[in-house]
This record gives C-alpha cells, sequence and structure tokens, in this order.
C-alpha cells in the first residue's frame, strides 16, 4: 500500500508539474486567435482572457482531479487518525475540488464567447456528466455519513454504491481531461496549419509531446489511485511483518505481498470496497459506525 | 445481474446504431480534405481513402470495444455452461477483438499520410498503451489459464491482477475513444469554420450532437460493464428466488437485489474479483480448478 501510495503521489506530482509547464512554458496557445477583423478589440482584453484560459486547465487537473485523488487516498493514508477523522478529511477535500471544478468551468466561461457555446462538444458533456455525478455523490455521502438521522441500513446500503460511483466519477473526470487536452492540440495544429502550412512540423512540436505526456501521466495516475482504493488495506502489524514470510489461509504462501501483515498477524483479512453487497460492504476496513 | 446485462447490451446497442449511422450518414467527414493543390491525385484514391477512414471507428467502436465488453460479460452471462467453456469464450472474444482492434489500426495507416504520423497525438499513444496491455493481458491469461504446467499459485496470484487489469484496459479502451471522437470533431470544424466562416452553425450541427451522443453512451456502457464484472454474480437459485424477501447475515433485509438469491439459499457469498487477496480471489464464482 506504500507503494502504491508513492506511486500514485510521484504521478500526482509529475502531472502537477506538466500541466504547470505547459500553462506557463506555452502561453501563446492560451491566447485567444486574433483574426484580422477584431484585432483593436481583441488586444485590449488579451491579457485578462489570457488569465481565464490559462486558469481553466490548471483548475480541473490540479485543483479538481489531484485534490480528487489526495481525498480518494485519504482513507489508506491516514491509518494513524480515526475513522471520524479521515471521514472529514475526506469529505472536506472533495468539497474544495469541488469549488475548484465549478471555478475551472466558471472560467472557461469568461473567456469563450458566452455561455452556451461552452456546451456544443463531447469534452462539455463529459464534464457536466461528471460535476452532475460528483455533486450527487458529495451531497448522498454528506447525508449518509454525517447526518445523525439515518440509520445503519440506509449507510449500509449506500456505502458501495458510493464507492463505485466514486472511482466511476474519476474515472470520467480523467477521461474528460483527456479529451480536453485532445481538442486544445487539434484546435492549435489546425490553426496553425492554416496559418504557417507547416502541418508536420508542428505536430511534432515539443508542446505536442509535453500535452501527449500529461495525457499518458493522468491515465496511469487514474489506474495507481483506483487500484489503491480497492486494494484491502495491509501492513497493519507494521513494516517487520512485511519481512516474516507469511501463509495463506490455504496453506500456501502469500504471493502478493500488499496484504502479508495482515495475514501473519491473524487479523480478519478486510473486505475489498468493490463488493456490492451489504454484509461484505460493512466488514473490516470500510466498517460503518453508528 | 440480469438487469446490469440488460442495460449493458441496451448500451452497446445504441452506441453501435450511433457509429454505423455516423460513418454510413456522414460520408464526406470521412473524405480527405482535398487541397487544391492535389486534387487530380485525390480524386482517384478517394473510395478507397473513405473506405480505410471509415473502417477504424467501425472496427475500433464495434469490433473492439463492444466485443471485449460481451467477453467480460462472458464470465456472467454464460452461467449454463461450464467454467472452462466460460473461459474458453473468454478467450476467443478477446482474441477476436484484439483481432479487429489491429485490423481497424492498419486501416488508420493507409489512409493517412504514412505510418509515423499516426503516432503524434495522445489519441495514438493511448491507443498504443491499450493494445500493449491487451496484448500482454492476452498472453499471461492464455498461459496462466490454459498451460498446464503452471500451478495452482501462479495462477491465483495472477488473477486479481488480471480482473484489475483487464478492467482497466478496458476503460483506457473508451477513454482513447473519446479522445478520437473529439480528435476528428475538432478537427473537421476547425476545417471547415475556415472554409466557410460559419463556426457556430457547424458546432451545432446534427453530426455534432449524433457524436456526443455516442460518447456519452461508450462511457455509460463502460460504467455498466465493469459493474457487471464487479458485481457478484447473483441468482443462483434462479429466478424464483428474487421473489421472496432475503435476509442478510445481519439481520437485515438485503437492500441490493443483486444478490438476494445466493443469501436465501444459504449459498457461500462468492467474492468480488476485485479483491487483491489470494485466498478470496480463490473463491466463489472465481475459483481456480486444478
Amino acid at each position: 500500500m506504500a507503494l502504491l501510495v508513492g506511486l500514485a503521489r510521484l504521478a500526482a506530482v509529475t502531472v502537477a508539474a506538466l500541466v504547470m509547464f505547459w500553462a506557463l512554458g506555452f502561453q501563446t496557445s492560451f491566447l485567444p486567435v486574433a483574426t484580422s477583423a477584431d484585432d483593436d478589440a481583441a488586444s485590449s482584453t488579451t491579457q485578462l482572457d489570457f488569465i481565464y484560459s490559462v486558469l481553466h486547465p490548471l483548475l480541473m487537473v490540479i485543483g479538481f482531479i489531484l485534490l480528487t485523488g489526495e481525498a480518494i487516498l485519504a482513507h489508506r493514508t491516514m491509518g494513524r487518525w480515526s475513522r471520524g477523522t479521515r471521514k472529514s478529511a475526506h469529505l472536506a477535500l472533495q468539497g474544495a475540488a469541488f469549488g475548484f471544478g465549478v471555478f475551472g468551468i466558471w472560467a472557461k466561461f469568461q473567456a469563450n464567447d458566452g455561455v452556451v457555446s461552452n456546451f456544443l462538444s463531447l469534452h462539455s458533456w463529459m464534464g457536466l456528466l461528471c460535476l452532475s455525478l460528483f455533486a450527487s455523490q458529495w451531497v448522498v455521502g454528506f447525508l449518509s455519513f454525517w447526518h445523525r438521522g439515518e440509520g445503519r441500513r440506509a449507510r449500509a446500503a449506500v456505502l458501495p454504491w458510493h464507492v463505485f460511483l466514486g472511482l466511476y466519477t474519476y474515472g470520467l473526470a480523467v477521461a474528460t481531461a483527456e479529451t480536453g487536452l485532445l481538442e486544445k492540440l487539434t484546435f492549435l495544429q489546425a490553426s496553425r496549419a492554416s496559418a504557417s502550412s507547416s502541418s508536420s512540423a508542428a505536430r511534432r512540436s515539443l508542446e505536442s509531446v509535453l500535452v501527449n505526456a500529461l495525457g499518458v501521466g493522468l491515465a496511469l495516475l487514474c489506474g495507481v489511485v483506483v487500484l489503491a482504493a480497492v486494494s484491502p488495506k495491509g501492513r497493519r502489524g507494521g513494516r517487520k511483518a512485511a519481512a516474516t514470510p507469511a501463509k495463506g489461509s490455504n496453506g500456501y504462501d502469500a504471493v502478493i505481498p500488499i496484504n502479508n501483515g495482515d495475514r501473519s498477524h491473524g487479523y480478519r483479512h478486510p473486505s475489498s470496497p468493490m463488493l456490492m453487497g451489504e454484509e461484505e460492504a460493512g466488514d473490516g476496513d470500510w466498517k460503518l459506525h453508528n
């Protein structure tokens, strides 16, 4: 688990560095394409347009996707804190991520030509679906885990769906970001090709490699975060347990090291949160408290 | 489970209809943009170029993504057949899907200007990662499940990783398709805008709505297929079991109906394949046979 969390954070730092390098190193990509007709009007608003335009990828990648990943990992990384503290951290981080997401979309509304024209692309449709799922997840999570009027049964029924829908929304957010990256690059290449007719050179540019690396980094980050979320939490017995050979209950040596600690110390193996049954979801690591 | 499989197939049929309607109803979108310089050369190869160009989305969506989804569901839908038959069907369907995927990429090589220029975009990088994961998954799956020289221990260690990596690859394939849809639409809109300068009208066109619906349909399909794959298989007792109220082992009525059948008939609840531990992965529905 420590390895997975480390990998997730390495991927997150790489993604953050790449998106910042893109936003600050290729500023002309975020300027509106000035047509000859409205040169005067464009020059007066260029600085503000640039800020709004560059805010969108920064807020969505760092403020929304990376923060959401950290919120998902909070149930895995904060082992020393109480369950209530972990839940509070998860809720607060997701709330902050949602705020950044709404801010990032608002920034896009300011930069482009009106609100409606932003809702014509597949990128916007996916983003809208993603934000709607995210908001309903947050509200249901808030009600289920914090409202004292809800009983154990209702919360136990909600938990596996919360985990599944949450990870689905996270994957959808990453997929939406990939479409956004490709939309931006394709638009830039089409514009520059018609302007300079050096299409091939533009496509091979450093910016293209940078954005492609950002996209691949996001895909890998998503895989590592989801893997960490669905893996049972291991090594409760501490780091020493990993050094002693562990026996599984079927008599075979444990092959996957991430739960050595649990088995060699005779703990009950915690259930996976991906189970869609009520009983298992209430067991082990993801147990509900009344 | 029957509901999930039904939903998955409804989504699959919708996606197939949308991509065929796009390919056959908007043929001009798949024609190469003829520049004035090479009009003579272009007209002679237009028909062949169109076929190659239109084959790529058809093969990747129907032949690769939909067939892969059906292969994933084979472990859920073929309950009346033996485990060996289900494995054979899964392996054969995935092999066919891989063949269609390679054919679809080959078709793209024929239509565009050379092989190398196809590997500059994020879409191609994601597709390459996806196909590499798919191929290694197929080989490892083939070796683990069919090679008689491998022992139970090695196969038990591989199984949960096979399930996780397989579902990750499936999600990555869908995300790659989304980027491909957006790349195509953005390129078309940029080309048509520079030709006719009626950008807004082009973006609101029926084609745009059709492709956006295709993208949303793919995202929903992915969610339903993954949900069906990670849900424990229920209703072994037949359809009658669903009508009788079931009691969970904690005394509460079962809330999620997909495993009513198992509980009311006293079967051991099958484990989720998403568990990364060896013991649970070997239990229940996903049990290995020597």
